[in-house]
């Protein structure tokens, strides 16, 4: 079973119920959340959905995007993040996700499930487009806005061992992100970064700059979590913003061209394909690593695609 | 008189020279680097080129991309960067630009020409582009990768002043960068500036995602140099990964289509007409803010065609 947070998203309860009614055709899912609610929209989506895999869980509590974690996840404990990751802990799911306040599920994680004792703050992680076959997997990609040296060795790692035994690399490459890839470049704290990853055990390869993750430079790139916020929000609006000057170019074709009309239905295909592999849609959400259970985080403008296949992916992945 | 470093950037002496003889054809440009090394480039692109508004100042020394700024400053004197910030000391050119260590540039300004008094530390500001008719100046880009909650506030009321100088804009709205738009993201860094923004004099709009910048959320937007060198790099990576997956696209057409060498003449046409919009070669460069002289920062993988667009923009902007 896969517990989904139903309050959490920008658009949620709507399109989290939808991406679960659909994923249920192929996995069992537990929808947590306020019970009636709930009950009204899986009758309004899916009329026969009480022979389908679906369970629901009751949380009357919501948590907003906006909520102090720490407070929010201590005050609200009949929330439905705080209950849906609960049911991973009873046993009762093999994996939580939630497209809601990422620090609230981290946190609600950490508390509830407990933290792997060689990371001491749980690391969001998330593999990144390339024009080559090696993806990087970056973390952290916003659980942690203040970092340390060490955070960062952790993470690297951890990420090797993830990439490790999920993608069967023997010895994992590693990389730091900065702002420039001589040894030199960096702020004090990639500095301190760097000295660490050299002295370890870890297959270290040096600095790395976004173009060189694009290029799968490395099989795992580190940073701390607002430097990774950034990376991945200005890679997601760089190709909204493609996307855009792309259509606004085949609007300035004459009305006269022949191929104005193929034009724009070839864009419109191209355009969903690319996002669909470059987005968030395609794994559906990122990985919470370092804590003692699956859970993963999705985005907070999650559709009903991405839903889809976020509880898809944990079942593949946790199910075992 | 443009001060241009000949050997800054990547593909420095060759395209730095041609990019300047083409803007020789319309403003004066001054050559700083060794000296015979220049003129034998200078009779291989243009054999007529003592004709045009061209001169040569020697400088034999060169700094190199990975070295430490303050003290390849101090070291190298007669280096092409550091003479080249001298022409515009002694008042032999209205501006200098560079396509080197951009670290060893802002030093060199900052000794050579002197800091406004008001910015304790000058600052990489470049305008992005958006889905709209605004575009957000961002700074700082990569000058400072530490800061305190002090200087982005400088940062702002420079930035704010620049834009309202240049672009006749009366009050520049000016927002924060960090991992959410909530008043309550950010990293200890943003929400301490998000708390003196608040109480300036600004017209502070508060946070800002990548997303809010492409969609120009805002005139100015503030943010240390380490996050601003990723968002500006994850941009231009970005991008380039777009076209790559676009020509991936387009090969698999079926070769038998009749429209495939049409959609990959146009696919040219318009990836090169996007990357002149979006990237630095439009500008040329970014503008280096807070010290007494008019510094221009270009890429380190600038062509000639950059260097060009550069040259004419700074005459355009400082010559007055």
């Amino acid at each position: 079973m896969i517990a989904v947070d139903v309050m959490g998203g920008d658009r949620a309860p709507g399109v989290i119920v939808q991406g679960a009614v659909r994923a249920a055709q192929k996995v069992p899912v537990l929808l947590v959340g306020p019970e009636r609610e709930i009950r009204e929209l899986l009758y309004q989506i899916d009329p026969g959905w009480e022979a389908r895999n679906i369970s629901v869980c009751d949380a009357p509590q919501v948590i907003d995007m906006g909520e102090e974690p720490v407070a929010a996840v201590r005050k609200k404990g009949a929330s439905s993040l705080v209950k849906a990751v609960s049911c991973v802990k009873e046993g009762k799911a093999v994996a939580v996700l939630s497209a809601g306040n990422s620090g609230a599920l981290m946190v609600a994680a950490t508390f509830i499930l407990g933290r792997e004792e060689s990371l001491e703050r749980p690391a969001i992680a998330g593999f990144f487009p390339s024009t080559t076959e090696r993806k990087a997997l970056v973390l952290d990609l916003g659980a942690n806005t203040e970092c340390r040296a060490h955070h960062l060795e952790q993470f690297a790692h951890h990420g090797s061992a993830y990439v490790s035994t999920v993608l069967g690399i023997e010895r994992p490459s590693v990389a730091l992100l900065a702002n420039g890839t001589e040894n030199t470049k960096g702020s004090l704290l990639t500095k301190e970064a760097f000295a660490l990853l050299q002295k370890s055990s870890l297959n270290f390869l040096g600095n790395a700059e976004p173009f060189d993750v694009f290029q799968g430079c490395a099989d795992v790139v580190v940073c701390d979590g607002f430097a990774g916020n950034v990376l991945l929000k200005t890679m997601e609006a760089s190709f909204e913003l493609f996307a855009h000057i792309m259509q606004k170019q085949i609007e300035k074709e004459p009305v006269t061209s022949v191929w104005k009309s193929q034009l724009q239905l070839w864009s419109e295909y191209f355009l969903q394909d690319a996002f669909y592999c470059l987005g968030h849609r395609k794994y559906g959400g990122a990985l919470l690593l370092g804590v003692k259970g699956n859970v993963m985080v999705c985005h907070g403008n999650s559709d009903a695609q991405t839903i889809e296949n976020a509880i898809l992916f944990a079942w593949k992945s946790f199910s075992v």
